[in-house]
């Protein structure tokens, strides 16, 4: 049986302990909502601070070239792409991970002229099915959505792009990037992977797995704040094929150049469209520190380490009281999430929260956990149990106030 | 003959004087291109740092309910709407000028079905051509481009679209928008202004005019910092007939039911793609407090003041220097920018800047002035002139280091 003890033992004895300490986390919280927005890296403020008083007050303009502003958007999508096994050069931040989404959707779909189909996941993220279906439309597609288990079956000669999340934002459940990328290649078709749960809580490796397209969004388990650029990956191979629909000049060949046609940039600077969210990309690029020195084998080790614990505590405590796990039991087949259900997960969701033990909750019944291994603790997981357990068996969360909260995140 | 000391005179008896100590400017520095990335209003360090510190780092996912996130697109686009003449409701913050660009020339073209033209301006900005080009394609379209004296007369019953800047980004020449918007209407024809180089620094007056759509950036004459979120109009009477092809989960009628098909938002929301870029969002918004109490009209008679009398001082001491002016002289036809061409123009604009007078140069010959009413004095005029006249006429410019600087702005 194991104890509070075990679990402080455990982080005494984790590698990487000393990575919580790169988190300004306020007091007396257990934050299990870091696959919804990141905490916020200690140096964030400061590194703001300069950007904002130096170069936009005092540069001005001018730190569009000193202040090195205009190459951020590949100098970012380099550090990010050591955390997703992609290249330099291979991945860029622009946009959001929707924009982004239909620019690569779009783009596989004319490398694919004699297919006709996209094939989403029904349970996938909305915006990732709501995007496919418009790049459908627009491109005269049909679009085809398939369970879970079903979508490598529903590959055939007629698919041009597979469009999936790497990791289920609600259930957790982790597809095999690899065996699903090769299935799909053997049939003909291109992959699109959204990492917007994976990118950050474990080794991606996209291009060990032969990865055609990806995107992923920077606010997650890359801490990059609150709306943070997204980030999107072509794979070198297919760069020079590769033309989106999102054609604003900073995807150009020369955008200084004014010309009137539109000749895409030779690298992945051709995924750009607009002026590069400077504000946020210095926030984005400041919070990468915290994976300084950080191997993500750690990080996926520790990941499967809080995720069964969070299961085998559940298991003892929570499932008596009308819990059942909605997420994979075998961490192979998990990401960085354990998600429960339960018929009144709202208002128990809203009651932990004023505990200060954060998760959040997915319609109709799911209570969400996320683990993100840089700054949960092993001890996080025994209290956030216990404060579950206590509030359902003492029905704290059966208030008026705690069924009816209003909240949109 | 205008003096120095008239200048200072116009200073002291300017209405807008008091709303340069709204602004944290380098002390030494004359700075006239607010038309590429406006200054820092002072007040926005301070409230970053309440963003960063206290609603991210403390609040965590909880202030997009708690610190208001969720609600800042609807409401930082309702304090953007009485600065360009649009209703409450009619104007929401997102994206890029170039991806909301790419929403609403979609979205118009779908509602003009029998008509298969985009008309666009062959000297507009290159994005605005860029992207007018890939609809054209993703439409079925043929994207028409006429000179700017043209364009009125190109506007047939085949147009669905007329896509037009209101002031143009190289020459500050400025459409009638109403004349304009009232001829493309008596042909049946839908228009979409790009307001970048004219929201902030005169009045617009969108619904007087009756106009369709319109976008525009956040980062010039609204001073929202390098990359701010761009903005997007839709009068109220299109709102329901509005169909844009970025289907994000922002855009959905009910983000957080998680439906798997997409409901667009009845209202403005529907513009909306993925989540909000927080932290640029809240810089933009700090930084429009600059516009408190300020009557866009005193900001356009200014404006034209400034631009009036750098064009008098450039007559009078840099035409004879090889100069020309390369805007309109007549102040109606012009934006808040003044444009002189001169064949060794981007050696003479890097010898200005390094005199702390920053302009920009556009190719192949242009020097690019912009007169942001908010923090630019008519002494600033008056200096830069100087300045200008003692470069070309002592060959300041004329050096290697000057002629080979690399600048990508």
């Amino acid at each position: 049986m194991t104890t509070r003890e075990q679990c402080a033992a455990l982080d005494a004895a984790d590698p990487l302990a000393h990575c919580r300490a790169r988190f300004d986390l306020p007091a007396g919280t257990i934050y299990l909502d870091g696959n919804s927005l990141g905490a916020m890296p200690a140096n964030v403020p400061a590194r703001m601070k300069q950007a904002l008083e130096q170069e936009w007050a005092h540069g001005l303009i001018r730190s569009w070239n000193d202040a090195d502003w205009y190459p951020a958007p590949q100098r970012v999508g380099d550090r990010i792409a050591k955390l997703i096994g992609a290249g330099q050069g291979e991945v860029i931040v622009a946009d959001s991970t929707s924009v982004n989404l239909f620019k690569v959707l779009v783009a596989a779909t004319r490398m694919r002229p004699g297919r006709r189909a996209i094939l989403a996941e029904r349970t996938n993220f909305p915006t990732d099915v709501y995007v496919a279906s418009s790049v459908a439309e627009m491109t005269g597609c049909e679009l085809r959505c398939a369970e879970p288990d079903d979508v490598v079956a529903a590959i055939d000669e007629n698919v041009a792009i597979v469009s999936l999340t790497h990791v289920n934002y609600k259930t957790g459940k982790r597809y095999d990037l690899q065996e699903v990328t090769r299935r799909a290649h053997e049939a003909g078709a291109l992959v699109v992977w959204d990492l917007c749960h994976s990118a950050g809580a474990m080794p991606v490796d996209l291009n060990r797995c032969e990865a055609d397209f990806a995107v992923g969004c920077g606010y997650k388990y890359l801490n990059g704040g609150p709306g943070a650029p997204a980030f999107v990956f072509v794979a070198t191979r297919h760069l020079a094929a590769v033309r989106q629909p999102l054609t604003g000049w900073h995807g150009h060949a020369r955008p200084f150049d004014f010309t009137h046609e539109y000749v895409p940039h030779a690298g992945i600077d051709r995924m750009l469209t607009g002026t590069a969210p400077q504000l946020g990309l210095i926030a984005l690029e400041s919070a990468l520190d915290a994976f300084d020195g950080v191997d993500l084998d750690d990080v996926r080790a520790k990941s499967v380490a809080l995720g069964d614990l969070f299961i085998a505590l559940a298991d003892r405590e929570l499932m008596r009281l009308g819990c059942t796990l909605a997420s994979p039991r075998e961490a192979s087949r998990r990401g960085s999430q354990v998600s429960l259900a339960h018929k009144e997960g709202y208002a128990i969701m809203q009651a932990l929260i004023e505990r200060n033990v954060i998760g959040d909750f997915r319609a109709p019944d799911i209570l969400r956990f996320g683990f993100a291994p840089l700054y949960v603790r092993y001890v996080d997981i025994w209290d956030s149990i216990a404060a579950l357990k206590d509030i359902i068996e003492t029905d704290a969360w059966n208030t008026e106030a705690f069924r009816t909260r209003k909240s949109v995140t």
